[in-house]
């Protein structure tokens, strides 16, 4: 991507304005800290704080796990205090367990992460989204802290998902917080043009000429390619590609001398 | 959880019948096929196919990284050809470079794994996601031979994730198709009971009468801690633990003999 696209995407933002930090709370492994790194810089986000980090040297698989993100995200963060994150930013913790209902109110109420980004979606405020430790999460004392929880929906017999991989679809489901442009093109208008996909009815109505002499089964297998092939939404490429293909059947089948043709009584369209 | 709703998860399932496994590739790394499984038990899949997999054995990083997925999705894994799961399975293949429009037709059309979950809730089919190996992803003669092609949206400057990670999205997105329940309670009706909310807000009333003397401003408050508070769809306990407060808050403001008091003319209500 040219450096020219990247600046339009960075003027084009909505949310310019707005800050999105990641925290993570005494991770135990470098490595979950640069699976999270990877995560922020596959989603648009820059930013990583670190409470009561590991040693995380060059060496270590931090580094390995973080892919391009050695390059920025990484080597960049900063190691704060979770105080100084609360008292700077609309807090965000992360939880695999949360209380069943109302009477357990550290771990409730929670939000899914698209409610998350729903409720985001319009607020102006720098957030902080915060994970917890590997092993334990983060503990009563530190979700008392924050202002809102967010947990994943998973399998009720094993929800507890390792931290990285958490991290990673919270950060893709906020995604339209962080990015505005994706690297899928957009496919809105690939359909191919209309006339195109009925030159390719029409040619494939010549080709049952040949191949089919029955009328009634010839118009079944056209009503019947026409709904397969329109719910298929066909690129030009595909039309036109199978347009010729038909063609060329139906020229070969015109121009074979066979002789059971001739107990076909039907005239023929060409 | 307890067996029986164990069970109960299982006789409901709108699914029963439709089979859905992950195949990976020729993966290089055993800790990625760790995450995979790990992934596959957090949203409700069991059955992990490998092509030409690494030596995965128990001390393996593939066994550390699988968590509870060590003890069912990871042991019985099978080893398979490609084109068994071709022959089997409706197969949709995973990319995250996809063609930039229909002229590069093995990597186009594709869908968004939020389009792919659409596509497939009706669709009554066994069906494979492949998932290519680490440094490289499926090859253009992979592709070829699979049904669809899925892609995770990303930033357009690194869209390239981890395989353990691209498959974690992945499986999160199309969770609904695997499982019909998730560890997280059922929140819709865990907004305090009207009469609860409406009592908070007397006593809050009650409370202004004794904190604001000035009539406009008192109206104001209540106006405001009206939209405050329901917007943000208290909880029971949260409603109930904060008339408990402002009722010990006015009881003191009541009984406290503060002369200033004196200075407010308006009849008071209690």
């Amino acid at each position: 991507m040219s450096d020219d696209a990247t600046e339009a995407t960075a003027a084009d933002s909505a949310h310019d304005d707005r800050e999105f930090v990641v925290v993570v709370v005494e991770p135990e492994t470098p490595g979950n800290v640069g699976t999270i790194a990877r995560a922020m810089k596959n989603f648009g986000l820059a930013d990583l704080k670190l409470v009561d980090p590991p040693e995380i040297d060059r060496d270590s698989e931090a580094y390995g796990f973080a892919g391009h993100a050695r390059e920025d995200v990484l080597p960049n963060a900063d190691t704060v205090a979770l105080e100084e994150v609360v008292e700077n930013y609309h807090t965000v913790g992360t939880t695999a367990i949360t209380g069943e209902d109302a009477r357990r109110h550290v771990r409730f109420p929670f939000k899914t992460p698209a409610e998350l980004r729903e409720s985001l979606a319009t607020v102006d405020t720098d957030t902080a989204l915060v994970f917890g430790r590997e092993g334990t999460g983060l503990n009563n004392e530190e979700l008392a802290q924050l202002d809102e929880l967010v947990s994943v929906p998973a399998n009720p017999e094993y929800p507890v998902m390792n931290l990285g991989q958490a991290a990673t679809v919270t950060l893709y489901e906020l995604r339209s917080l962080f990015l505005d442009e994706y690297q899928l093109p957009d496919v809105e208008h690939e359909r191919a043009a209309e006339p195109e996909i009925e030159r390719f009815y029409e040619q494939f109505g010549a080709f049952l000429e040949e191949a089919e002499s029955r009328d009634h089964k010839r118009e079944r297998s056209e009503r019947l390619i026409r709904r397969l092939v329109g719910r298929a939404h066909p690129t030009s490429k595909e039309v036109t590609t199978l347009t010729g293909v038909f063609r060329r059947a139906t020229d070969l089948m015109e121009h074979a001398d066979h002789g059971d043709r001739e107990r076909d009584d039907e005239p023929r369209a060409r």
